[in-house]
């Protein structure tokens, strides 16, 4: 099996760990712009071979992970040069605007539209985690526009992987991940900053900072070049979660300007249930 | 040596833990508003002896590991109850309104105002770790105010403990642990709040979420009654860091708003260097 990995970076490097354990005998070709990652990743031994669109017709697999901006622009041409066998998904943030982009295409029935939820905040291949996917959760859109034989070759391979699959529409899936991803990305980035901008002259201060500070910071240590697509291709719903996010932030601060202790109380204590959802979600092994 | 541990939770009973590695031969006597907890410390082992204030004069050392509320109300009778030799030091989470409240305690010799940087989102004696504070900083405030043999007993346990201790005044403590701690768990707690407000009749969704999401709501499972009071003495400084945090996620959501995604990318690119400042903190052990 001819295995293409288009993009040679956390979730592209983690997939070809994953391909060499269960898939010994498959040859995996890299494709990367960046010339040093591509390098890189043959010598982590993730890739056993630097490759190009030119030999895309080889393959039989196309995992393809890359920022979402680069996606939509790349996604068609990736699929008009594999041949009609070829299975290609992509492992994108966003849903909807590449199921519209690739809506008409003639290979549309040889693409799954993918988002598998792992990853740290990390990228590069030697960001690449052995195992990343077992337990976490895929979501797939529209399987249905993909050929049947295709649907099985993929379901197959992210069952091996260890991975829970879920069906959604690509809308709902973007709303939501708005929520339990992309608004997590902004509330740690924007932390980050206001804490840097206050403390930039007074570099003991973090000394000061512990475990708490650090788990709700860690996201912002995360690539803005894939970060800032996706919060432009999911504008709307970002924005949404973004301003619900401020005014719970601004009653919460009116709570404690009238000084209303109880009402702090209460809503902390209504949070708590965080708990009970928190309990299920698989954590990447340390 | 008698040891007495006022308030036996994650803290209380960690310390606890320690003083048994190192000192195996003291007695540690528990005094706890909460019968079960005490129960409980009994039986995990943390604590010798079930005890009260009437048994006070008997204690070489007290650890005093409540909320900062009832802190400020318990500390004057600790005191009172002490033999003159006895070193007695607190774990809250705010300073000035502590150090202010004894200033003239006719025992302010006997009291060390610390504030370790240790500790996770859960509570009560279950959760107590051991070598919980190993690498991690202990602030002190006012060291100068306590008497040098009662600091030098002090110091000596906190690096025995592993702490890397660090002073201030109260007021400089308050000011920054505002930002990086305080600010943490409010942020936590509102984005949490926000996500199951939204979600609440969708359990399915959060399937989605993956360990970012994790991450950046940890902290909303810590205890209210824990963190109330800690909002309600350290008001000023945290209405100052809440007002700053809400000022640059609404800057955020303009550049958003005007599709400035360079704006973003640079936002983002600039926060990064939090990789450097996170580098530093030590993690509890998994």
């Amino acid at each position: 099996m001819n295995i293409f990995i288009i993009g040679i970076g956390l979730i592209g490097g983690s997939f070809a760990k994953d391909v060499k354990r269960h898939y010994p005998d498959a040859m995996i070709y890299g494709v990367d712009e960046n010339p040093q990652h591509l390098e890189e990743a043959l010598s982590l031994n993730l890739i056993d071979k630097k490759s190009s669109y030119a030999e895309l017709q080889l393959a039989d697999m196309v995992a393809v992970t890359i920022p979402v901006d680069v996606l939509v622009r790349e996604l068609p041409k990736i699929l008009d040069a594999v041949h009609d066998d070829c299975l290609v998904f992509d492992a994108g943030s966003t849903k909807s605007l590449v199921c519209k982009m690739l809506k008409d295409h003639p290979k549309r029935r040889n693409f799954l539209a993918c988002h598998p939820i792992a990853g740290t905040e990390f990228s590069g291949p030697s960001a690449a985690i052995e195992d990343l996917f077992q337990g976490k959760t895929i979501i797939i859109c529209e399987v249905e526009k993909m050929a049947f034989k295709l649907q099985e070759k993929a379901l197959k391979i992210f069952q091996q992987f260890g991975m829970r699959i879920r069906y959604m529409n690509p809308e709902a899936h973007d709303k939501h991940i708005a929520y339990v991803s992309h608004l997590s990305h902004i509330s740690s980035f924007m932390l980050g900053k206001t804490v840097i901008d206050k403390e930039k002259n007074e570099r003991d201060i973090f000394d000061m900072a512990g475990s708490g500070f650090e788990s709700t910071v860690r996201l912002a240590k995360s690539s803005p070049a894939m970060w800032t697509p996706i919060f432009e291709q999911n504008k709307d719903n970002v924005l949404e979660t973004l301003e619900e996010y401020i005014q719970n932030l601004e009653a919460f601060k009116q709570l404690l300007l009238k000084e209303d202790y109880k009402g702090i109380f209460t809503e902390m204590n209504n949070t708590n249930k965080i708990k009970e959802i928190l309990k299920g979600i698989p954590l990447n092994k340390q």
